[in-house]
């Protein structure tokens, strides 16, 4: 039987995304609850997550406020680990990954790009002005490991949690030309790349249902575009 | 029904003998091919694995020789993959990883954590001449994720194959001073831990039967041992 579920969880966040997505589809019923990364609840850090990140689940014991995490619900954070966990909670009700070992594998395989292909190389771009070009190799990469149809292994599938996420931001980022890399290079790969197929993973409810493109738009603008401008000022 | 299983590693690296210590776990009948990777074979990398690294299997087809890899069967790699895929095709016969969902991700959390926490820490010391002090903290890190007693999650799991072929090269590395960081700082390290409770988890047959001392203290005597010199010549 499935416990409680409470999901820590941050609008602007795509790995808390990740986790939210992947509980709408499992259809788990979970309270969310939204931790402003800005001003964390003190007791966010010693009641729920040590490393102080969204996202996080409590899991489990008494029916309580999430302000007031219970000490006998299990506490479990990092986004992989928490798209496995709903994976097998939902395993025999609605799996979120394949039977066959190989296509679980695939699967696996391909979160693990996102990983190391693709985050660092949007992050780079987003928060530290690095050049956004190496994003649509990596997009590239990832692209490649596609099937003709269909979502990443076929049928939809953790892996497609794993991300849409960040592929939507990447792809509001460039669209509105917002982050700390030069002025226009976002611009600039949007208009030449236009859409990309992954691009249809963002018209289902989970996705649509989890994401807020104007909190997303309103906080990159305000962080990351002051950061080109110091970036500016520093040549 | 299991496939036939081709395992493609390297005795000298700690992620291909992940894949080799899970497959013994699991009783996995599997062809072991040793990849010299000072000389790699030219079949490798379009045959087996694009990124050119161990480990990786190939999975299923007809029953060829490691060299002549059939395109009928599956290739798989990452070590992590791995592991989650030996645990899948395992599951009903030996189950490498616990029934429940929590202890399941207390299992992946910890092999996160060693991913991000100790890996670079380690590498950084022993290939670029880091302080390899912050490896005893990720050491502290990960010894507070373990339970008084037993394995990562009680009972054995793939977070204990994760760990331990990179648990062992630090000691050794350590114990021999050898590394590219300064001369005594692995010595003294390891003279002052002696030894770590996770060290009892290298008394296992799976470990043992995958475990080269003499070819990594050779190959890491040669290899970082000069990175040392290189260094102190460059200073
Ligand atoms: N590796 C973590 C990363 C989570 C993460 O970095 N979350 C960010 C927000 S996107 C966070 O909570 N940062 C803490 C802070 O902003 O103080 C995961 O996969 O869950
Ligand atoms: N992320 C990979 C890393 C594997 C890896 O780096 N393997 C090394 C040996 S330890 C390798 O094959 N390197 C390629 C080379 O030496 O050319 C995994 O987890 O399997």
């Amino acid at each position: 039987m499935v416990e409680l579920i409470t999901l820590y969880t941050a609008k602007i966040c795509p790995y808390a995304q990740r986790a939210e997505i992947a509980l709408e589809e499992a259809g788990l019923p979970y309270k969310r609850y939204e931790i402003d990364l800005s001003n964390k609840p003190e007791w966010y850090a010693p009641k729920v997550n040590p490393a102080s990140k969204v996202p996080a689940i409590a899991y489990g014991g008494p029916d309580v406020a999430p302000e007031t995490p219970s000490p006998e619900s299990a506490k479990i954070a990092e986004s992989l680990v928490l798209l496995e966990f709903i994976a097998d909670l939902s395993a025999s009700t609605k799996p979120l990954l394949p039977a066959d070992p190989v296509a679980r594998a695939r699967a696996r395989f391909f979160i693990e790009a996102v990983l190391s292909k693709f985050i660092g190389a949007f992050y780079g771009a987003l928060t530290r002005g690095e050049d956004p070009a190496p994003v649509m190799d990596a997009i590239d990469i990832l692209q490649g490991l596609l099937p003709e149809e269909g979502y990443v292994v076929g049928e939809w599938s953790i892996a497609d949690a794993a991300v849409t996420p960040f592929l939507a931001r990447a792809l509001v980022s460039f669209k509105h030309d917002i982050g700390a890399y030069d002025e226009g290079a976002g611009k600039k790969l949007y208009d030449v790349q236009l859409c990309t197929p992954m691009q249809n993973v963002s018209s289902r409810p989970s996705f649509k249902d989890t994401w807020h493109e104007d909190v997303i738009i309103d906080v990159y603008s305000q962080r990351f575009n002051e950061l080109r401008i110091q970036r500016l000022a520093q040549k």
